[in-house]
């Protein structure tokens, strides 16, 4: 991806990504800041000045392009290369296949059961993409993101299955499917969802290759913060206590998100970076 | 530790714990065997054949030892320098003062409540024991193991917060006190469980030094299988999975106690000897 051109959509898109995940690190000793990776962005808008900073009002193209056909004219010109969706399609291709081969279903069946009814129930796959394109971005393989990749994605999995849960939002489907507990019963819900960190981990450790292992602990010291108590864990109390309350504000509402949404974003592009290569600089 | 006497009454307990432990090894790829660190366990019967390898019968014992009287006048003789029990207090008043610091009460305060009254409610700390023990057998210092340690105590208080949920076991009473659910409800009960390993996980990653990172990474992939779906989870959910059923026999308990209480015994060896410095051989 360092050679190719994006398109004006993708790259609103990805600095509103990277800008949500970013502001959760106000909570996180940082090992790599997001907005810094903005600095080297393979985006290449050869006849418009870069922006210094990623902002979603995007101001540098703004003052210059004010409407969709200029923006659309002015991409034309350059001839982009680069192709978002089938970009996001062969990345998020590969992730589910890795996912299928790293968790097979295996004995004891009902855990594995419920691990893939989930891992595979329409995901997006848009965290692991997000860390693959970190990784690929500070110039690292695709393969040395991939353990970690898979790992955001089981996270993930986590908080959908425990979100779901009676003593959570009590959701009786997702994605138009019974949820996990509706299916496994609360008891193998809860264990997939312990099952899936855990696995998260074990696999970053024991898949990733050709990386320096001060890199591997440092990945996973940050998705384990990014996900605890002063994380994506946060975010869900956070949304837990201020449920049916009145004086749950702005403030708090931006703490939800910022947590419950955010940090796992965050963590995606930030051990992708890790993985890849990339330093503080 | 290395030059101490044991009683036999201690002998006998740490060969029951490891024995427990080390039968889980069935269901993983060992980086250290349980079994190969006895030959090398530092008690001093000096004047008996050393065990060539740990059973619960000690039979070289026992042919020669038949009554506790015998046992106590044998071991008068040898002086035994090691106080078993006064090690034990030393290293879990050590352990816990350890926890104290490294999960202070802080916001969100509901989570960190939560996480703190599980983990001060009287746990005896004997798998970080088990691990700084490990560690220490193989020529390590206690410091070097010590997050280790904590991490094996955090992930044993998600799996006690988890079983006694009203989906597992519906326990109202641990230790003779209100189980967490009852007093924090079992939202936060469920995200505490989460918050503990993902922060067993961080904790190994962060506050770990002076180990090669290539040990610290291969302590947290052990630490991770031995919990997740082939280890610890997958006892639960044999517990699960057989409550109230008539086809349940010998099998299927020796599988749950060998999985949902011995896994992490066994990781806490196995992780304890792997940051001490110890190999496969």
């Amino acid at each position: 991806m360092s050679s190719a051109n994006m398109t004006m959509s993708t790259w609103v898109q990805t600095c509103s990504m990277v800008n949500q995940a970013g502001r959760s690190r106000s909570f996180s000793s940082s090992t790599v800041n997001p907005f810094q990776l903005l600095k080297n962005f393979p985006v290449a808008f050869s006849s418009l000045p870069p922006p210094k900073r990623c902002r979603p009002s995007l101001s540098p193209f703004s003052a210059v392009l004010t409407s969709q056909e200029t923006v659309s004219e002015a991409l034309k010109e350059q001839k982009p290369q680069f192709d978002f969706k089938a970009y996001m399609i062969q990345k998020a291709e590969s992730v589910s296949q890795a996912l299928d081969d790293a968790v097979p279903l295996r004995e004891p069946l009902t855990i594995h059961e419920a691990m893939r009814y989930t891992l595979f129930g329409g995901g997006k796959r848009i965290r692991p993409v997000l860390c693959i394109s970190a990784c690929e971005l500070v110039g690292g393989d695709v393969s040395v993101a991939m353990p970690a990749a898979l790992a955001v994605e089981l996270v993930h999995n986590m908080s959908l299955i425990y979100d779901d849960l009676p003593c959570m939002d009590n959701d009786s489907l997702r994605r138009g499917m019974p949820t996990n507990h509706k299916v496994f019963g609360e008891d193998i819900a809860v264990l997939a969802g312990h099952a899936f960190v855990a696995f998260a981990f074990e696999h970053i450790a024991v898949a990733t290759h050709d990386v320096p292992p001060s890199r591997v602990v440092s990945a996973i010291g940050e998705l384990a913060k990014l996900i605890g108590s002063d994380g994506l864990a946060a975010g869900q109390v956070g949304d837990k206590v201020s449920e049916g309350s009145d004086n749950a504000g702005l403030e708090m509402l931006e703490f939800i998100h910022v947590h419950k949404t955010g940090a796992l974003l965050e963590a995606s592009l930030v051990i992708g970076a890790i993985l890849g290569g990339g330093t503080d600089e």
